[in-house]
């Protein structure tokens, strides 16, 4: 674990990061497939995007069959760079533990892809991305998108990669409500499919938590209506608040105290002001100061609200069910103890409507105190559970 | 419920209620007193205040033995106006369900005072009142407080009323901690208490909502390091966003499903906007914009502050019994089910080393899905506990 002071990148200060962070939007360190106004991308809202970027990485080799591909979605804040350094922290990829050769997700024998979300700002089209009809960053002109625009614009990208079905769809938080999506949208091109941590929808406190994160970034007068790119400053204070808040949401109260507790940082009393005393707030405001280095404010708008909006049942005639009716896809969804963000009822509720529509479905509730980041951390059941789901799901597949 | 766009005093302005706000700091709508530099307040950070003032209002009548008085001590962003209209929002006394003629805090029966806490912003000595050294406010020149320097000064104006003992003292959440550090310092003067949603520390996750709070209001520009009374302008985005996170806390997300769930906001369909499309969302904005015509920000810094250091058993040599070694105080302790905040956990640790110093102790735990403010709500087994709590305890002291 860190604590503040520490920089992500030895060497690099703050704005580099920030620098470094802005040019990952429109060339970002990692393949990328571009499709112009003969492809638009229709989205929920009605409207459609004339040019769309998706950036992503592959792990593995896709096998002759084509029967070895398995998409990883990512969460919020996350992005494509699961198994490799990223580039902007240089840090390790997110799922390093879970994703690699003899890894659960083993990519000696799967073929491996993740793509920067729809809205994001790693190398797939969202609001820091270049607007080709000005030229300029799309800021609040992007069109809100929705998850099940981030899971057609995925599509695509397997489409341009000649994969017709996959192997496996799997994702954590909000990579979980892309699985579900994936899993009603593209019943036949999904084999099998793993939510982990997630729900069939986002529930009026997560809404709340979301709607105060996006008012601290809209607070901060250098937000500029949204557009600080092109108008200069960057509403860092206002994101650090906002990820300050979310990330007590991703931790449990149990493992809060386990790892902080009251404990002072770097002193023996308090100083009766307002100062980083305790050890828990020196943790928050280096989480805050860190995200503002790699993720743009206006995508963290758009994609909170891509993950507000999601309903699937609402989508589906308000019936859970409907969404997976006639499925083929073999489902496990995983949820743990501690999460209050996606807590294990939500996670029941989306077994409850695959039992209803007649799907296979196994579930798993692993026991941790880590809180909803459980599915990033060593969590072993998690690691034996996708492993064993893994391999049984790919022997009738013939990837035994 | 109140939603968005609702003023809180019919024809008044934001601005009108803010500077009628301000007013309340040095020269309140209640009656006050005031100690000058003979009679210092040595406080807790080793410092002291020259000048005290303190805020009050009081109900019922103190009997001829002074034995039936009721202290009341009030939350974070609540103030002493118990039982009468508010002067600033105009609604009505924050606990008139439980305090009144023939209420469960009878005031047909019992004096009840209720003070303005020493670092608030209504007429007790807080940020936002004039520096008697400078003629300017204090700001961050007043030294940060704690729970214990509100006892201290409630005890002042206990002594200036000549009131000797208290039959109870009795308040939820802050209130709840000032219960439990008035039986501490003080257990001969202190008959019964009632401490409620409370606990003897401030958790880890606690803290780190009150670290978001704060940073939110520093980031806010016009928050200008403390110093917004005397070169202008006012932190309301900051410090509204502070409450929005706040209020999530004193929230259940049952209660929020069932109250919110998922319903839009004057709208059959979302906007595919950043506007507020989810009543919860118009709600938490109401809930933001209306606290800051009534709440000092530096108030809610200083506050917030005294909670988080709040550790009773740390000041008793790491152990919580010895707080309460050969205490006679009756006690009553209340949880709510559903409150995160200080769930039931924490309130049990209280009952724990009451019980370990050999105390008077009663515990009830309330079955509610209203979470922590359901100690402000209409809540039958809250009214009827502290009703029949009280009646008991009164009669070996003659109140029958």
């Amino acid at each position: 674990m860190t604590l503040a002071g520490e920089s992500e990148v030895a060497g690099s200060t703050s704005a580099d990061l920030t620098t470094h962070a802005q040019n990952q939007a429109d060339t970002p360190s990692s393949p990328v497939v571009r499709f112009g106004p003969d492809e638009p991308l229709l989205l929920d809202s009605g409207t459609r995007l004339d040019h769309l970027q998706i950036a992503y990485q592959t792990y593995g080799e896709l096998n002759a069959e084509k029967s070895n591909a398995i998409l990883i979605c990512h969460a919020l804040t996350l992005d494509q760079h699961v198994g490799n350094v990223h580039p902007v922290t240089g840090k390790p990829g997110w799922w390093t533990t879970l994703v690699g050769p003899g890894k659960p997700i083993d990519t000696d024998r799967y073929f491996v892809i993740c793509s920067n979300v729809l809205g994001g700002c790693l190398g797939t089209t969202g609001p820091a991305s270049t607007n080709p009809a000005t030229g300029k960053p799309y800021g609040l002109d992007l069109p809100v998108i929705t998850v099940g625009d981030m899971v057609r614009a995925q599509a695509r990208l397997l489409d341009h990669l000649g994969i017709e079905t996959l192997f496996s769809v799997a994702g954590g938080s909000m990579g979980g409500m892309q699985v579900l999506q994936w899993a009603a949208t593209y019943p036949e091109r999904v084999f099998s499919a793993l939510p982990i941590a997630a729900g069939a929808r986002h529930s009026s406190q997560n809404i709340a938590f979301h709607e105060v994160g996006r008012q601290a970034v809209m607070a901060d007068p250098e937000w500029r209506g949204g557009r600080y790119l092109t108008e200069g400053g960057s509403p860092r204070k206002g994101l650090a608040v906002a990820r300050m808040a979310a990330h007590i949401t991703y931790l449990s109260e149990q493992a809060l105290h386990r790892k902080f507790g009251r404990n002072l940082q770097d002193r023996d009393k308090p100083t009766f002001g307002f100062d980083a005393d305790f050890q828990i707030e020196s943790y928050l405001r280096h989480q805050g100061m860190t995200f503002v280095d790699r993720f743009d404010a206006n995508s963290y708008l758009y994609l909170t609200r891509a993950m507000d909006y999601f309903d699937l049942a609402e989508d589906y005639g308000g019936r859970l069910a409907n969404a997976f009716r006639n499925s083929q896809t073999r489902f496990c969804v995983i949820s743990f103890t501690s999460d209050w963000l996606f807590p294990t009822v939500e996670n029941k509720a989306v077994v409850r409507g695959l039992n209803a529509a007649g799907a296979s479905v196994s579930f798993v509730e692993i026991d941790t105190d880590r809180g909803h980041d459980a599915f990033l951390l060593d969590e072993p059941e998690l690691f034996s559970t996708i492993r064993g789901f893994l391999s049984s799901a790919g022997r009738p597949r013939g990837l035994g």
